[in-house]
């Protein structure tokens, strides 16, 4: 079977949501969402779901519609997510509710919530459009239940590792899953299948999610693309955090919390001491290892997987790709 | 064919919706929906489904999902408008982002459109779930346009009669009309009932909208359920505000601009001397022949629906009943 590039389906999924018909009436409601989605990002949703679908079938173009609603969606997401979270820039561009303000950032998320379901439903083959739409129903909510934990969080000292796991499978993990499924159905994969790249999804998202984690620590500030140190100055419960406050002893943990609680420092510093305490408990290593974990479930799974293993390689590639991983 | 009460209807759909389970996790997410859906109200929309389904079919129960659908979406506005307009009650109980917080009323809402579309897709015939699902897209999408319409009338003072009906139509009228049209498809209608249904929709929902505007003005307060000249008050474009406007002369606008430019006045003062104005200029009238002209245009397009007359009448008391009006 003929597959293409991952290079060459971000292309082309990119040119597609570029070239969607947003210059309508109101502009106030549509404006918002067409930034939106110009700002870019890497497409991450779409190439997965077109990389599911390849595994099956050649004609990619034909499941752009919901390619492009994976994307709409998570676009919805983090517009409706830096709203709450407050946050100043996306992509290097204002959020909406400061180029515009509040209500168009609501009102337009809102509006992108229904045409990411409009696009999901277009030219979806019959036979498909329940499992395809209970798959995206299902990811869309879990999404939502991802953001509430995330913010109550913020107000708790006593989250768990375990229920920092599940947070981060409902907010990140369960789209790119999503994603995969979507793409596997549409292809014509059998259950079976679709959801082995399910799971495969999940342990990835998880892995993603966790390295991310780690490379605020940890990471290179000129391949990492953000600032290093920003979990920690926020107090982010990242896993990092999490799993210091369950392994130090009680003097590093009294230390840690007493950093927490803080509010008046050198940011640089307490970045060097939070970083010193990882360091004195090995955090560095334990994420690694739990890393490594997901990585090796996830690649079990993707084995499972009754396509030829050639034709799994592109899959694996771009995973690999985004875990800045060297074979 | 055997037909149910409206009010039967109501009762059994309200129960319906009661009986719904949202007390699961996270409670932070869930709370804010259960208690939005138990302050009640006329469950209008989910009537109307029912009623236009039971033109065709008996067996109203199979179409609760998707009863429940509507009113669910129709809520779900209700939480996100009142957020953006700053709201304090609904239906005499504090608002979500009161009771909570403007991130529940973000969140909580996204998932209540979410469920909207699961409730949707819920047990919809296979051979319904394209049209069904394309009617509700749509309309959803126009309740937004209506809304982004509305807030951008509020700091306009040359919005037109003709620019005023077409975004009641949009925020109010669509959702009434895509109510009815949803139901007849799943009773089986042709594609002509189900679109003549639509229209009819449309223009009743013109006419309530209408008649809430011309109540706030002259409605009798015992019996309207809001206090009389809140419209005024707040300046609100309605139609008597806007055709008031397009139809004083030069000196009477001037006058009307004047209360509306006020900024200290007795609130009983204002409203009498605009109903004054409105009175003068026979807003009163020139509103009841609009609401009389789209009240004549629903019931034509009623009488061409390809049902027996006997079965239509159960809609049509249903209207009359919303409307107060006398046979």
């Amino acid at each position: 079977m003929n597959q293409q590039s991952s290079e060459h389906l971000m292309k082309q999924i990119h040119a597609y949501i570029e070239s969607l018909p947003y210059s309508r009436n109101p502009k106030g409601l549509y404006d918002p969402i067409e930034y939106v989605l110009s700002l870019g990002g890497k497409r991450l949703r779409p190439v997965l779901m077109l990389l599911a679908y390849n595994l099956y079938k050649e004609d990619v173009e034909r499941i752009f519609p919901q390619a492009a609603a994976i994307e709409t969606y998570h676009n919805f997401t983090l517009l409706h997510d830096d709203l709450m979270d407050n946050a100043e820039m996306r992509r290097g561009k204002p959020v909406v509710h400061k180029k515009w303000n509040p209500n168009a950032a609501i009102l337009s998320g809102d509006a992108m919530l229904i045409l990411s379901y409009q696009f999901m439903m277009q030219d979806c083959p019959a036979q498909y459009v329940k499992s395809v739409m209970e798959v995206f129903g299902q990811t869309a909510l879990e999404v939502c239940e991802g953001q509430q934990w995330d913010m109550e969080f913020e107000t708790r000292t006593d989250v768990t590792v375990e229920e920092y796991i599940e947070m981060i499978r409902l907010k990140t993990s369960v789209l790119l899953a999503g994603a995969l499924k979507i793409g596997a159905i549409l292809g014509g994969a059998s259950e079976d299948d679709a959801q082995l790249l399910y799971d495969f999804g999940v342990r990835m998202g998880l892995a993603f999610q966790l390295q991310d984690d780690y490379l605020d620590v940890y990471g290179d500030p000129a391949v990492f693309g953000k600032k290093i140190g920003g979990d920690i100055l926020c107090n982010k419960k990242t896993y990092m955090l999490i799993t210091a406050l369950e392994k130090a002893d009680a003097q590093t943990r009294r230390e840690l919390l007493d950093w927490i609680a803080a509010s008046n420092y050198v940011p640089s510093s307490k970045i060097e001491a939070v970083t010193a305490i990882y360091n004195k408990v090995g955090i560095g290593e334990i994420c690694q290892q739990k890393i490594d974990q997901y990585y090796e479930e996830a690649k079990a799974l993707l084995e499972k997987v009754s396509v030829e293993d050639a034709l799994k390689q592109n899959l694996m590639d771009f995973v690999l790709k985004l875990m800045n991983r060297k074979l």
